[in-house]
């Protein structure tokens, strides 16, 4: 498997040739990327003169483009203020879609919901009330938890490798393997059980092939503790609709995954940031939150977390179970990245063998993203409550894929495409950090598993835009923190973080910040 | 394809030649169904009389199996009012699992959520607390939503067909046809889609062809107001989680579903139930509930409603979306028997164009239910709120299924089986009704579809306790009540309903019943 080689970056640029004019060409890229949620409601547009500078066209140019903007109903402009982007992708009243990232600053609050009504003809594109007033008072926010993820999700066909995305390369992936695996699955006899809704716990081949795979990283579960899910994603989600309530408070690792944090805060949840280092949360920090509000649970990733590439050190472990008994809190365990670790990593399910901890995983980081497999292993009981969750969202779990990626597990198909894999992250690791460390970057924690935590020595989030317009998507650090603030550190995927050209550009840019800054 | 046949009955009677003691068979069969949630918690066991006379055993018996349960801490005892069932099935606290049908008479007033902390050692069984106090003022709640969503899908190899099931026969569906589709997909180019997330929206190729079958049964709608999803109910799940917050009130029908009752009373929705007629909801009580509570939708089946069977009249979704304007809520049409019915059936989503109605629709009641792929059409705004909350749910939905179904729709061969199932179902229709009238059933709506709504003369709950002892699994009224009372009605399934020893047998018990009324 080659590693991924980029197209040039598609030239992104004005040009005086075409039939529409410069102001035309810049509404139109403003307008794509206020659609495509890039730059959210409320975020302020640049400056006439820093817009103009940016893409060498004149003032009047700029404010010809904002202008049409405002016409198109996708901007307000604010006397002294700027030009802001209005809600019009929401007429029905703007909900919180992000949770938290879209809230200025509200960790520990419940956001605010909004309360504005159904209103009539959702599709005739009234813009809805006006950008929130945090957007008068807080700088803009453009990027948030929807624009990274749906720019993960965009078709990038042509496009070149993207330094920020979440998964492996799709050339490192074995699509033969799929093919073979869901063949075979078709031409059995389990064809017969897709004809009823099946076991709401989840295909029972899979839960069989959990139990052992679940046995391999020293975690004891029988088939009865374990629900298959729609991915990891949903694992957490079934986890914390069941033991959940809004107002409950949640503690969270910071740095850690917008998803997750805009999961929680939508459902009306506190989050309690506990900063992650190297060997683990910060246990200072976290006794004190415990204490002080009373969490029901925490939400970890334990083995190359995310951003940080950490991995907890088992002493730490104990130290945090011996926290969670004392301050009567759940650890829900994610271990999205646990097949790019050696199998021997730390868990506390399995100092704990899932009394007080909940296991969460899956296979779209390591075997099929778009087959949205997943699973969690429980307590009997919750494992049952967890059961009903999942029969009041989705009813069961698609048995075909299930059933794939049992006979990928029960094959030993996925342990030697893991260890292919682990092959060909630690070349590609080797190279980005050399690359990372040649234009200026210095690594936060060591360069471990997918990602890298770099500080880059200049705010990412304006050079994510910046590198943006250039074709590059990348992954400011803001979008790892529950309380948005601006950040020079930025994660890196080192699978797709391969391509010199893109550390040259950043080192120049970052260049180019600095000597302004000066 | 043949129809259903049935096994015998198995014998589930009590035996004297085992090596068990009559007090331990009678107890182990308590705690089986207890273990499967068929006793609920806070559940009257029967007293011993009634208990003794039933199984043909002595009172010395039944009190012996009793003190078996409460020694295994499944039941505890009351002085002066029996045995109840506790709640040893979830030691983290009591959550009202299945919404509103375990909360008695709780309609319109959101549920009281149990607060009780995740305490210690989630598997060591410690009881939970004791039966909640409504158990002490009200009347048995023996059959809940989980009770007969487990009931369905408890595998029931063997077992006699089951006039209370939900789906269509497994005979009924096409396996071939099954396998034949996703062997083309998996042979096809698109198992390289499979390496990504895919597009949150879902599979670009499903959501073309829903295009076209919306247009069928004249729905108007762009591939860009289409999101699939986790079957029809997944579909309901996102509707609700992006449009409610809790303590908004929601018009549903009564009768109706009790998974989508037990969802939306879970998320702390105020449901106001809208008695459900021959032509459609009553609107007299629709508008006054409307103009009392100000609720921001109404979840309805317009067409083959469950469990009435009834369709909506032209004339009555006129005014019911002339209401829905007039107070401000939008109509979420569920669709899920959309293919048993003709394709000129009335749908308010004709009349409105999806601008204040929210279609949903699936796959599972005439393809394959354990597939699990359903979808929502809805104002492309509101479609892109949908897409966000199902990004923090499930992130994208699996693509293999998705591009089979889509398969069958352009292939006309779903269309094909749609045909054959309706002429099964026709002929099992006017066999099950012919059986159930000579049973002495009555008919409260015209029999159509899959489900009839019958009214046995008798109340049913203790009745279907009975059948089920007997190998019976059927589906009482009170469980398509928002508000569970004693009724006498019952809802059968016409395709799985035709075995005549199901009718005699009910027949018998009728009388029964009606001879110790008086």
């Amino acid at each position: 498997m080659p590693t991924t080689q980029s197209a040039s970056p598609p030239d992104l640029g004005l040009t005086r040739a075409g039939r529409a004019t410069l102001s035309e060409q810049l509404a139109e890229r403003f307008a794509e990327r206020i659609r495509q949620r890039l730059l959210s409601p409320g975020t302020r547009l640049p400056s006439v003169r820093s817009c103009a500078a940016r893409h060498g066209v004149s003032p009047s140019t700029v404010v010809g483009a904002y202008d049409l903007l405002q016409a198109q109903g996708l901007v307000q402009a604010k006397p002294q203020r700027g030009f802001f982007v209005r809600d019009a992708a929401t007429p029905l009243g703007r909900v919180a879609s992000t949770g938290v990232l879209l809230e200025g600053g509200t960790s520990a609050a419940p956001p605010a919901h909004d309360r504005s009504r159904a209103s009539a003809h959702a599709d005739t594109a009234q813009p809805g009330p006006a950008a929130p007033s945090s957007a008068d008072t807080n700088p803009p926010r453009p990027v948030d938890a929807t624009a990274l993820i749906r720019g993960m999700f965009r078709p990038r066909r042509g496009a070149p490798p993207a330094p920020g995305q979440g998964t492996l390369p799709e050339a490192w992936l074995d699509a033969e393997l799929l093919q073979r695996a869901l063949r075979r699955v078709t031409a059995g006899a389990g064809a017969m059980g897709w004809l009823s809704y099946g076991d709401p716990a989840g295909d029972p081949r899979l839960r069989q092939a959990l139990v052992r795979r679940l046995a391999d990283i020293g975690v004891p579960a029988s088939a009865d503790q374990i629900v298959t899910t729609v991915g990891a994603t949903h694992a957490l989600d079934l986890v914390a609709r069941t033991l959940l309530q809004p107002g409950d408070a949640v503690l969270v690792d910071e740095p850690g995954w917008a998803v997750e944090y805009a999961r929680l805060s939508r459902m009306g949840l506190r989050l309690l940031p506990v900063p992650r280092g190297p060997e683990g949360p910060d246990l200072a920090v976290l006794e004190a939150l415990a204490r002080a509000h009373r969490p029901r649970l925490y939400v970890t990733v334990s083995v190359l977390h995310n951003p940080t590439g950490a991995s907890l050190a088992p002493a730490h472990a104990h130290r945090l179970l011996r926290l969670a008994e004392a301050l009567d809190f759940l650890l829900v365990e994610d271990d999205t990245y646990a097949w790019l670790a050696p199998s021997h990593a730390t868990r506390v399910a399995q100092l704990d063998a899932l009394q007080r901890t909940v296991y969460v995983s899956g296979f779209s980081k390591i075997l099929v993203p778009q087959w949205r497999v997943g699973y969690v292993a429980a307590a009997p009981a919750l494992a049952e409550r967890l059961i009903d969750t999942k029969m009041l969202g989705t009813l069961t779990t698609p048995a075909p894929l299930e059933q794939a990626v049992a006979w990928c597990l029960e094959q030993g198909a996925l342990r030697r495409h893991a260890e292919r894999v682990a092959t060909l992250l630690a070349a590609a690791r080797t190279r980005t950090v050399r690359l990372a460390r040649e234009a200026g970057c210095r690594f936060v924690a060591p360069p471990e598993g997918l990602f890298g935590w770099i500080d880059v020595g200049t705010d990412t989030e304006p050079l994510a835009h910046q590198l943006l317009d250039e074709g590059w998507l990348t992954a400011p650090g803001m979008l790892f923190h529950a309380t948005p603030r601006p950040t020079t550190l930025m994660r890196v995927n080192f699978a797709t973080g391969q391509d010199a050209r893109f550390w040259q550009r950043l080192q120049s840019l970052r260049k180019q910040e600095k000597r302004a800054d000066s």
